[in-house]
């Protein structure tokens, strides 16, 4: 019942060196999710084994092709594979658009429903919320309607210690235990203190997802503190002026971001066609904010073991 | 100045082991032209070191994704490498109203023209012309209306014999040998006859692009006697009961078109991910029509070499 994130593209724009255009594949105690989908993504998930028919829900940060060109193939695909399980899909309005229209050229019905979110890019708004988890956009500037996505755990329940279970308590009890509850007998006294029949549960953890964006501070409050923070860093320092001009950042300010926002780990990617080595990138942003890793397909991020 | 056919995808609806969807990058007397445009085509048109930049022509061949998504990347690339010269798309009505949504709500105006030619599939039509070569579409019969693609050299001119030339000819004699002709002097007498100065040319080939169908005879007279013929088999034998349901055909009826029609040369693909291995289909294709090939990717099919 972890916390664990694949990466699956980790290119900029324009495809390099085999690296496949933006996604992100997230597992929150057995809830999985896709963040972005470029071109490809359906083999990437293929390649890693993960479970795509599990995939419940799909945000998309914005609409440029390198972001979401690859969810009309995994829609296809999971309808040959006959999915019946309800898809979500949070993104900017239009996708829904582009998706009827080209299910209408197809001729196509899926086996499944999909349901669209259309989401808003001007404030931070909670789009999906349960038991488990919040999910809240995070408004980005771009040069079109652009958001990421912050994944909050809520505050996991104690866990009930079974060394100290016997075999007289009744399931009443259990079930009282397991609300965090103290358990009394009917003249009202103590029978089981919480605290010695429960265990502190993991940490609730957080992961904030921020592609495409210019540097931009005004993000930070919203993120603060989070034990992942997923900042694209297009560029390095050098080519300052080309992320200012194309609303991107450079390894520097995505370390610059980590640090105001005192986030426990930073993970780099969106990586320029134009670098082919990326450790000059990680170098530069570890130079700010030294818990950082490149974003590298395939890799897996445990929370747990961070 | 040849004529080939590099495969770019083979697989069918469903990506497995590796295959990439639908397409084939044909080069013409250096005219490059692309047959439908799968989900990741552009990368392997990098795979391959095919010069993406030169290709004017795209001819997609029906609105099923896997036979078109690979587009739209494809373009937006084209315009991030900054492509000037205009690109021509040839496909079923539709496919320009795909690309314009998205275009829209990318935000993004092409750095290029993009010309589209909407096509019929009732009847073969010449959708395109020019001094070396024409285009004619094959209707065929699928889920949506598609159609498959006829392309033709026209008779080349002799070629100028070098070993023949001498230094007292003039200029304007060759450009009449160039044209065929005998060249005379101004007393109308006989300088130099065009056989003795000219070579014949190498032949003029011809390639029928056939996919998706279902076994369709129908289309025999127009393929009659092609030099290559690409036909899909997405299923054995032993599945024609799905081929007809799904409107698509197996091996052996793609080697029954090609022996039908007399064609030189079969190619197979479009192969469905219920098989890993693909020498059964080519061995059920030869039983029937011994001059087929696999359509593997990467492969190069030079038709001067066949």
């Amino acid at each position: 019942m972890g916390f664990q994130l694949t990466i699956l593209g980790s290119s900029g724009a324009l495809p390099a060196y085999g690296r496949f255009p933006s996604s992100q594949y997230l597992n929150i105690q057995r809830q999985h999710f896709l963040i972005d989908c470029g071109e490809g993504i359906q083999t990437q998930l293929k390649r890693y084994s993960l479970p795509t028919h599990k995939i419940e829900r799909i945000f998309i940060s914005h609409l440029h092709g390198d972001h979401y060109l690859g969810l009309m193939g995994l829609l296809f695909s999971m309808h040959l594979q006959r999915r019946t399980n309800e898809l979500h899909i949070y993104s900017q309005p239009g996708l829904d658009e582009i998706i009827t229209l080209q299910l209408k050229y197809s001729r196509s019905s899926l086996s499944y429903p999909l349901v669209f979110h259309p989401i808003m890019h001007d404030r931070p708004a909670c789009i999906y919320e349960d038991t488990v988890l919040t999910v809240h956009t995070i408004p980005l500037k771009h040069k079109v309607p652009c958001t990421g996505f912050l994944f909050r755990e809520k505050v996991k329940p104690r866990k009930i210690d079974k060394e100290m279970l016997s075999d007289n308590m009744l399931l009443e009890h259990l079930a009282q235990l397991k609300q965090g509850k103290d358990v009394y007998d009917e003249a009202g006294k103590l029978l089981y203190a919480n605290a010695d029949y429960t265990l502190p549960p993991r940490p609730s953890y957080s992961f904030a997802y921020c592609s495409d964006t210019v540097f931009d501070e005004s993000i930070v409050e919203q993120i603060k503190g989070v034990d992942l923070l997923y900042h694209e860093a297009t560029f390095m320092n050098e080519h300052a002026d080309k992320a200012t001009v194309t609303l991107h950042s450079t390894a520097m300010q995505a370390a610059t971001i980590a640090k105001e926002a005192s986030v426990n780990h930073l993970l780099v990617g969106h990586f320029s066609a134009r670098y082919q080595q990326l450790e000059p990138l990680l170098e530069e942003a570890t130079s700010v904010f030294p818990h950082t890793v490149l974003a590298i397909e395939g890799k897996t991020i445990d929370l747990e073991l961070l």
